[in-house]
């Protein structure tokens, strides 16, 4: 599959740093470099953009893709003061027999996006991302609403009167999209909505929802600044536990802003943590309350600081499977060095013979929580079910720790903690016993 | 896909227990439910059994395949004493227009073949699964040979002066193979073999090797008793370690091809080995060189007998995902209490700190060893490279545990545990950053 940008346009409602809109520096890259790589994330190669105002600019910003992995060809709009249609149409001779993503310069998607949009069913016209939760839309006044029925476009337009959808600015086209833009010019109408409206009236343009992903239209320096805090937003994971939610995100997304500036990768940050990890597992060692309570305090932030490896590769685009795989094996030596220090530095005090039953229980149950999950995935080939579970994520776990610690209740800690963790592997086995 | 399977024929060569011949009992099944329960596997629902010789028996005995999740149709050959040709074609009106499996009652195969059969690109006629490997074929006078050319059958037949492969008895058909068995009885040929011949001539008939497969054709009593001892040998895993290869296996398949006679699941056998494998835990508990040495002799028995659940569950058609995770967490569990109480024990003797770091990170290495995995697994949806790797399946583990136990060597026997796990989960770590 190919992509046609359109990047065009002036922006005159932004206030800019830049000159020009397209290269406005959102989280580390220009807005439209953005959009390349949520792109080429769906496997998109090669690329048209349709340059205007400015164009220039662009094409000594971006060259020719060499440095995202991409190819990129640049066709000049030399009409790009009229309607946005003739910025679509100029791109005519290169994609008028296939299927092409159409895209934005100006409009930030989650990379999801374009991959469902490529495996859905298509029939050929136009298939428009349109977003249903209108209460999410910054500026619907501004916005471009649709009339969606039964998934077909019945309307389209900023000031229809009807409406129950946005337009999202993410299309997938045919060829038809040329002929229906070059019909609705001739009828004085230039803009590309206007051609889907025409496309509409044939039933050949269909909505395809994404309320549920993140995307933004960037219009103006406030919904710059709330598209930051959306972007940031959608780096949680469907499976944060409960303080990673109201905890641990808030503060490893506001990090990972700032980090994302800088010349640092997120395996370097799973290393980092891995040894903050050790230096407060160490710190139990002693035994002695000051040092087990510093040392609390110290696996709360690695419980935060976790998340930031995971969110600075969404954010400069470097996830890998061996990043989350070397994450996920770090994590697991300090779950076990944390439990076992804990153990060993209370034990030397106490002398409790049953704090090391109790220690081993911990330590296998929250392991085992890792291993089932892992083992599952690879047994099943699908993400584990989200369903009603007993808390036992890691957030949760080192959250127990922390208190555990700064209470000075070790034995209570490692109970609650061997209880919850093997409570949950053993729900998790019977649960799984139904699906086979 | 539906299946069409020959049990028509007299099997004179096999001086029988039952009186016919696919009836015959096999570990387990007769060789008919075996030829059904693995075509199953494959995700067929839907038989046709030509019966002839005594096939009121067989009826009998299969019913309609409700037993076994399937249906069964029936198709009487009256001229069962002629050539298996007839056999064929009297499914005719039933499978003239669609693609089946066409196997022989007294065939055995791993189910595996018939999903790379279906699988694999096929533009109709007919496809004859073959083995290359000819030192594998019990009775080569008696075997159908074949001689193939780049994938494409030059000739077939008992006789042929060159062959370079065997034809196995499974094949991938369209209806073409019926109106080549008319033409071939028309000319006075009524073998199936004559048939595929003829097809051959026409260039319509293909090779498929499957020399890497179980797959046997049942013939005699002695042929029986290899078959068993194949299909034996073929309940190995491509992940078997060295102990596994050289020990484990030729034990518990020997216990497996008893107990897949009695009424025991393979999860039964699963929770028993774990319940053995906290037996010998316990006993290292103590410390003392006796208990020890018991403990030790015990944790080579779970090793043992930690392959039946799985042979038991392929041998039986049981296999199941859940089935695999179960195994997989209990042994988990196993092998964290042995490291663990193993230290315990002998440190409650020595009383030495370092014992403890050193167990620590035995138990973490071992269970890091199934962690990544698992965690590979499930991150790149494909197994584990197998390759060069430093030796610490847990057969081997186990292996080590046994000989320090009776060596009384607790502290040497960690130390080696914590290395050879640790290093081998740093080489993974270090060889998958490469496939990214």
């Amino acid at each position: 599959m190919k992509a046609l940008i359109i990047a065009a346009g002036k922006g005159e409602r932004l206030e800019l740093v830049n000159s020009t809109k397209v290269l406005e520096r959102f989280l580390g890259f220009s807005l439209l470099e953005r959009v390349i790589l949520s792109t080429r994330e769906a496997g998109v190669k090669e690329f048209y953009i349709v340059i205007g105002h400015r164009g220039d600019e662009v094409v000594t910003a971006l060259g020719d893709g060499t440095r995202f992995g991409v190819h990129i060809n640049y066709i000049k709009n030399e009409q790009w003061e009229k309607g946005n249609g003739h910025s679509v149409l100029a791109a005519k001779d290169k994609l008028e027999h296939e299927r092409f993503f159409l895209l934005m310069g100006d409009h930030l998607f989650d990379s999801n996006i374009l991959k469902l949009l490529s495996e859905t069913e298509f029939s050929g016209g136009c298939l428009v991302c349109t977003e249903k939760n209108l209460s999410k839309i910054f500026d619907l006044p501004e916005a471009m609403k649709v009339l969606v029925e039964d998934s077909h476009i019945r309307a389209i337009g900023k000031d229809i009167g009807k409406f129950n959808a946005v337009d999202c600015g993410i299309f997938l086209c045919t060829g038809e999209i040329f002929d229906a833009i070059e019909k609705s010019i001739a009828n004085g109408r230039d803009e590309l909505f206007q051609a889907i409206a025409l496309l509409a009236k044939r039933d050949r343009a269909k909505a395809f929802d994404i309320s549920s992903s993140f995307w933004f239209d960037i219009d103006t320096p406030r919904n710059l600044n709330e598209a930051k805090k959306r972007m940031l937003k959608s780096l949680t994971s469907r499976d944060d536990g409960v303080v990673s939610r109201l905890l641990n995100r808030k503060i490893s997304t506001r990090i990972s802003s700032r980090l994302v500036n800088r010349n640092i990768s997120p395996n370097a940050i799973s290393w980092m943590v891995f040894f903050i990890g050790v230096l407060a597992a160490s710190l139990f060692l002693s035994g002695e309350y000051l040092f087990i309570a510093l040392g609390g305090l110290i696996v709360q932030l690695v419980s935060i600081l976790d998340g930031c490896d995971g969110e600075i590769a969404k954010l400069k685009f470097l996830r890998s499977r061996y990043g989350a795989l070397l994450d996920s094996v770090l994590d697991r030596y300090v779950d076990a060095l944390l439990i076992a220090c804990l153990t060993y530095g209370y034990w030397h005090i106490v002398g409790d013979g049953l704090l090391w039953l109790v220690g081993l229980a911990a330590l296998m149950g929250s392991l085992g929580i890792s291993y089932t999950r892992a083992r599952y995935e690879s047994a099943f080939a699908s993400p584990i079910p989200v369903g009603r579970s007993i808390p036992a994520t890691r957030d949760v776990r080192l959250f127990i720790i922390m208190l555990g610690a700064l209470l000075n209740q070790v034995f209570v800690t490692l109970a609650i903690l061997a209880i919850l963790t093997n409570a949950e592997v053993i729900r998790r086995m019977i649960n799984w016993k139904k699906s086979g």
